[in-house]
Order: structure tokens, then C-alpha cells, then sequence
């Protein structure tokens, strides 16, 4: 196979497909997305058969038992995916939204409409269920997507997205409106970063090494999410317990996600009041505390922080803790060691808080609430492709309406300009 | 000097003017750009002299009469640019207008808010009146901007940013807000594309060849303007007299400009009739028409087009004419030559009309109007950056509220996630 002749048909069945698919109507989308909800559940014995040669393939190369237990697909699992699809198919299409309407003195009217962007590329490590997680959000949202699984779990991702084309045919929609990239050849990766002719964005979901690769290479414009190096910042006029909740609830929650906090400063004044019961309840729950000086002279038994603590997307049981002079000391050091996702102020002073939420340069910005609550569906926004920490196009959760762009229609009657 | 620090550092201020500018209020930005226009009329015999540096060094080095033109800052243009900042100083500021406020059943209440992107970086070509037009809309919309022009422009482009840095500074506004980058060595746009750490959007302003090299080599978000190859397709339901002025409107009233018609495409159906007068009413005009086989048996004094020709912005009076078989074949030819920038039909049938607009997937689609009507101006949103023929962020007429971004404020009382 050459591989670049068969990206580039690909792509070319995919732009195809996506100016059929921006005319369809809402009811015809879901009932496709419906259709692959069932199927799923049918086909599901022959999910687990392939998924079962990945994951022996996967034993023998040696992969970590974190990878295994990520690629493995179970019947919780995939039935996940298809309640998924499902929700997905419940949520309101943003196709066709008028966003503004204006008649003009020169005698046109102007409609501006949301519409589907056309062609989207998702480049994707281990997890098999987001093949259909994210077909269906494109589906949804008019797009035709193409994806690019991780090798390891080729198998499984072909199996899914062959049973989510057999829907499409079922349902008399294009067929090529999902299409899975048939090879493991690095390359192919190369061409579809390349194809800024028929792809219009590409959104990367893995580790930082994938996004980085992805985010240098494109050509393409990308929506992308970096680290979660997220902040909770105690400060002056802070109610302790409010503190103290919503720090051990960034924290332990759920340390594992993007939006777990990772670096939690104190406003010196309150500190010594602050600490020993906020670091008791954090090691109750397993929670190593690496500190900066001024904490260590209050609390000797925390690790001392490095420059690297400040900057490391732990995903764990790790905290870095720091102590800061006032309120503008914080928004800078936040402003700096930010990977701009999502950041906290605790204060019951208006002011402090009104100045937070104005001076952090992040996608979302808290005041006496846990960070946690940066997710898709905690929003309203229903399922989400990912938090986006860019600034341009999408920020934050990357919903629905995040992959749309819009349209100005303009309709005259033998309009000319003078 | 050492180009890369140079650059760094000139990056590292703009991010520092830009975390300070997104915090002004409306009133003192305004302020800032009528001083920055009092001031340009009263330098202006500074400019002047620094414009005729330019001036001398292009003639010698040979530059075009065009070019030339292109780069002479007269009286009347140097009041234009006065005029121009002050009338971005009256349109109304986009950073924190209210996109969306929902109260959410976990306790939290999300504010969707528009906040300016941060640091913009300009690159651009000959004509010195960019500085400051550009520089007024990344102020005003709270932006800070790092401008690199030409190398033939170089004196006036630095004379204007002086005038506008004296203005900042003078109204008490960082004077990082602009800079323009002092040196023509070319490694300074390697630099700055590659400066994704502070610097959020690229905008290149210029030919075709300084847009390709930008979009290809920058690691940041670019929004950019490619051709404007804009159809005008008469449809079987044509009005004859509405279809002939707007063809001839949106070729000849301005041809030098992007939204401008190249290709005409006429349905088979009404070919013979609209012919003779239209070609004869455009070639009065001067145009020169290049044809497809169909045009040719029934007007041989056409010229056969070229597959070339249908792939041209002419910017001139010359316009590809092409007969098509209905409705479908016209979608497909724009859907494939169009440069997604601006096209239009021209028919009194409904069902024609709405499916071209639904089926075009353009920046701009009109219906019984002309073309040239794709403006900043002309849509009402004042001054503007350019046409964006991109599909993300930016699409269409690029004014204030495109060179804004968006941060979620979420407010709690102590609320954690569960």
C-alpha cells in the first residue's frame, strides 16, 4: 500500500462525505446515532473477540498492566459506549443556529449560521471507546471525522468503526463520514498532519509527547489540551473550612484528571491557622506535601518543593504547596506556572475574588469552588471532547458547539454595492 | 544584536502589556486612541520625512511605480490613519461582554465572558498604514501586538509605532502594548513563529507568498486571508436585469480588490438569452472574457479559458466564464475552485437559493447580491483586520469580536464536586 495515496483518499471520501453530511437534519443524524448505539450492543461478542487479540498482542510486547486495563473493553464498557452514543443522539443539534441577523442600509440582510466545520482528525492513544465516543460527536455536530488510533489497540478500533460505517449504511448516510485509518505505519500520521486541503482541524488525545508532536507538525489548524497543572489559591479573606474543603476535593477527589489540582498556594496571614488541619486531612488521605521554604518552617515534615514540583502535571497523590504574600504575588505565579485549564481563588472578599477571576489568564477561573468541576457535562455541554487549553476557536471543554464554525448567508434582490 | 533574545524579550513585554491591557476599562483604551491619532497629525512632517528614507531607498532599489505608490504616506493619508484610530475608539469594546450565564444543579454558577486574546503578531508588507490601523484594533480590543513590516517601509513603519508607543505611554497605558520589531533581518519572523509560548495568534498580512510561508512555518495559530477566487453563478431562475448588474457590479465596480468576482458561471437554460448583453455590457467596461468550450460555440470572440484560469484571482478585468448544466454542477465547481471566500446566486426560485446557501461552503454565500458586500464595514462591525478564509475562530470579515477569546467564571460558595 502507499501510503500516501491512501491517506489522500481518505481524506478525499471524507470532505465528500462531510458536505453531505453538513445538509442533514437532525432527526436523520440521531437516528444514525442510535443505529450504532445498537449495533454496538449486537456486535458486542465480536468487539470482545477483537479486542482480545490487542490485548494479547499488548501482553506479549510487554505492555504496563495501567495500558492493558486501559485497552481492555468489558461489557460495562461497551455498553458505555453505546448509552454514549445514545446521549449524544439526546443532545440539541447546534447545526443551523442563527447567531445574529441584520439588515444592512445598503439593502442586504445578513444571517450569520452555525454550520459544521467539514473534516476533522483525531489522533488518539489506547482507549478503544473514544472510536466511537468521538465519531459520535462529530456525527452529531455534521463533521466527518478520520481517525488515527494507537497501534496497540488496531483491532479493537477497526472492529468499532467498521460497525459504526455499517450504521451509517444502514441509515442511508455516508458511509465515509467515519473512517478509521487501516494502518499502523507511522507515516500515515505525517500525510494527515499534512492535508490542510481537506482536513480542517485536528484534535490530538494522548499523552503530552503525542500533543506536542501533533501540535509542531500540523499544518493544520489544532485544538489541543495540554497538561492540567491546576492551582488553588487560598487567600486573605478566605473561610477555612470552605478552604479546606475545596482543597482536599481538588486535590483527592479524583487525582487522576486533567482537572485535579496540582499546586495549592496560601496567603502568608492566614497560613499557620490554615495548615495544620488542612495538611492532616490531606496525609489522612495518602497525600504527599512538597512545600516551599516558609512551609517547611512551619511544617517540617513536608518534602521541599523544586522548581520541576511547580511544574508537573503530577496526576497523583503529590501536592506542592507554597506560601505567597498577597493576592498579586499569587496571580502572578499562577499567570506563570499555569497550564491555563483551570485555577481557584477561596476568599469571601468581593474584591479579591472580582480580581482574580479579571487578572488569571486561564480557560476557566474559580471562585470558593473546587477545580474538579471542569468537565463537559458538569457545564451543561453534555459529552466533551477533551478541555481545551488553547485561547483560539475553542477554550475550555470542547463540546458540540465547539465543533461548529459558522456561515454568513446574505440575501439581496439585485443588490449591488455603490 | 542577537536576533533570538531580541525577539524574546520583545515577546516577554508584549505578554506583561497584554495581562495589564486586558484589565482596562473601555474609557481609558479610547482615550489612548485619540491621543494616538492627535499625535500622529501632529508628526506628521516627522513622518512625512522618515516616509521619504523609504521613499529614496525604494527608488533605488528599483521598486515598482505600484510599489512605490503603495508606500508614499500623503497628507490625506496620514489624516486617514488619524480618522481610522478614532473611529475604532467608537465602536463599541467587545472584552467583557456576557456570552452566557447558567446556574448549574451542582451549586455553581458558570459565566461565559469575552476576554481579549493576549499577545497578536502582525506580519505584514509594504503599505506603513497597517502599523497603525492594526495597532488600533488589538488596543482596543484589549490585545497587546507585536508588529513586523516590511523592510521597505521599515522608517515610516518605526516613526508611526514611536508616535503610537508616545501616545500609550502619555494616556498612562504600557507602552509594550505595541512594538514594532527594529531590525529587517529576516530570522526575526522565524523567531516570532516559532514564539508559541507568548505570542497566541499569528496574523500575516501580505501576498500570497508571505501568507503560505506563515501558515506552513508557524507554530502558532495563524488567521489568515488566501485568495479571493469568488464565483457568481446565474441560475436557470435568474432575473436577467438583477443577474446582469450583479455580475457586472461584482467584476468591474472594483476589481483590484478580494472580493471581487473571477469565475461566472451560467446555467445552460438561460446561456443564450443573458449572453449577448452581459458580455457586451462587461467588455464596454473593459473586460476581457475568458471562456469555457459552451461560451466560445455561442461567443467565439471569447477567449478559451484555461484550467488555470479557473484557479486565478486576476485582481483585474478579466473574468473566467463557464456554462454549467443545473444547480448541482455549479455547487460542485464552487464547492471545488471557490477559495471559500465569497460567492453568490443569482435566481428568483426559492428552493435554488436556499440550497446553494445551505450547500456553499464558503465564508460568505449570497443570494441576488453582489459580492464586493463582504467588508467589515459593509456588514457593520467598522474597521477590520481582513477577511478570514480559514474556518476556525475566525471566519469572514475579521473585526473586534474576532480578536477576542473567551474564560469561564465559575462562582461557588465553598462547592466541591461530589
Amino acid at each position: 500500500m502507499n501510503i500516501e495515496n491512501y491517506v489522500s483518499d481518505v481524506c478525499k471520501h471524507a470532505q465528500k462525505a462531510s458536505r453531505i453530511l453538513a445538509n442533514q437534519r437532525p432527526d436523520d443524524k440521531n437516528k444514525t446515532l442510535r443505529a450504532m448505539a445498537d449495533l454496538i450492543l449486537a456486535e458486542h461478542e465480536t468487539i470482545k473477540v477483537e479486542n482480545i487479540k490487542d490485548l494479547d498482542a499488548g501482553k506479549k510486547k510487554g505492555l504496563s498492566k495501567a495500558m492493558l486495563d486501559r485497552l481492555e473493553l468489558t461489557d460495562t464498557r461497551i455498553q458505555s459506549m453505546a448509552t454514549g452514543l445514545r446521549e449524544v443522539a439526546d443532545l440539541i443539534d447546534p447545526v443551523g443556529e442563527i447567531l445574529d441577523k441584520k439588515n444592512r442600509p445598503s439593502g442586504i440582510e445578513i444571517t450569520k449560521i452555525r454550520v459544521p466545520i467539514g473534516v476533522i482528525g483525531i489522533i488518539y492513544e489506547s482507549r478503544p471507546n473514544v472510536t466511537a465516543d468521538a465519531a459520535g460527536l462529530c456525527l452529531k455536530s455534521g463533521n466527518a471525522v478520520i481517525l488515527r488510533g494507537g497501534s496497540e489497540a488496531f483491532h479493537s478500533n477497526l472492529i468499532i468503526s467498521n460497525i459504526l460505517r455499517a450504521a451509517l449504511k444502514k441509515t442511508g448516510l455516508p458511509e465515509d463520514s467515519v473512517q478509521f485509518i487501516e494502518t499502523t505505519n507511522r507515516k500515515a500520521v505525517d500525510h494527515l498532519l499534512h492535508a490542510e486541503e481537506y482536513i480542517d482541524v485536528i484534535i490530538p488525545r494522548g499523552g503530552k509527547g503525542l500533543i506536542k508532536k501533533v501540535a509542531t507538525e500540523s499544518r493544520i489548524p489544532v485544538i489541543k489540551h495540554y497538561d492540567g497543572i491546576c492551582h488553588t489559591y487560598i487567600a486573605k479573606g478566605a473561610d477555612l473550612d470552605k478552604a479546606i474543603a475545596i482543597a482536599f476535593n481538588a486535590k483527592v477527589q479524583r487525582p487522576g484528571v486533567c482537572n485535579a489540582m496540582e499546586n495549592l498556594l496560601i496567603d502568608k496571614e492566614i497560613a499557620e491557622k490554615i495548615l495544620p488541619p488542612l495538611f492532616l486531612k490531606l496525609r489522612k488521605a495518602g497525600v504527599e506535601i512538597r512545600g516551599c521554604e516558609e512551609i517547611l518552617k512551619i511544617d517540617p515534615s513536608a518534602i521541599q518543593a523544586t522548581e520541576e514540583d511547580w511544574r508537573t502535571e503530577y496526576l497523583d497523590l503529590i501536592l506542592s504547596v507554597k506560601i505567597v504574600g498577597n493576592l498579586e504575588e499569587a496571580i502572578d505565579f499562577i499567570n506563570e506556572y499555569s497550564s491555563h485549564h483551570s485555577d481557584a481563588i477561596v476568599t469571601e472578599d468581593h474584591y479579591e475574588g472580582a480580581h482574580f477571576l479579571q487578572s488569571i489568564d486561564s480557560a476557566t477561573v474559580y471562585v470558593n469552588a473546587s477545580t474538579r468541576f471542569t468537565d463537559g457535562g458538569e457545564f451543561g455541554m453534555g459529552a466533551e471532547m477533551g478541555i481545551s487549553t488553547d485561547k483560539l476557536h475553542a477554550r475550555g471543554p470542547v463540546g458540540l458547539v465547539e465543533l461548529t464554525s459558522y456561515k454568513y448567508m446574505v440575501r439581496g434582490n439585485g443588490t449591488v454595492r455603490k
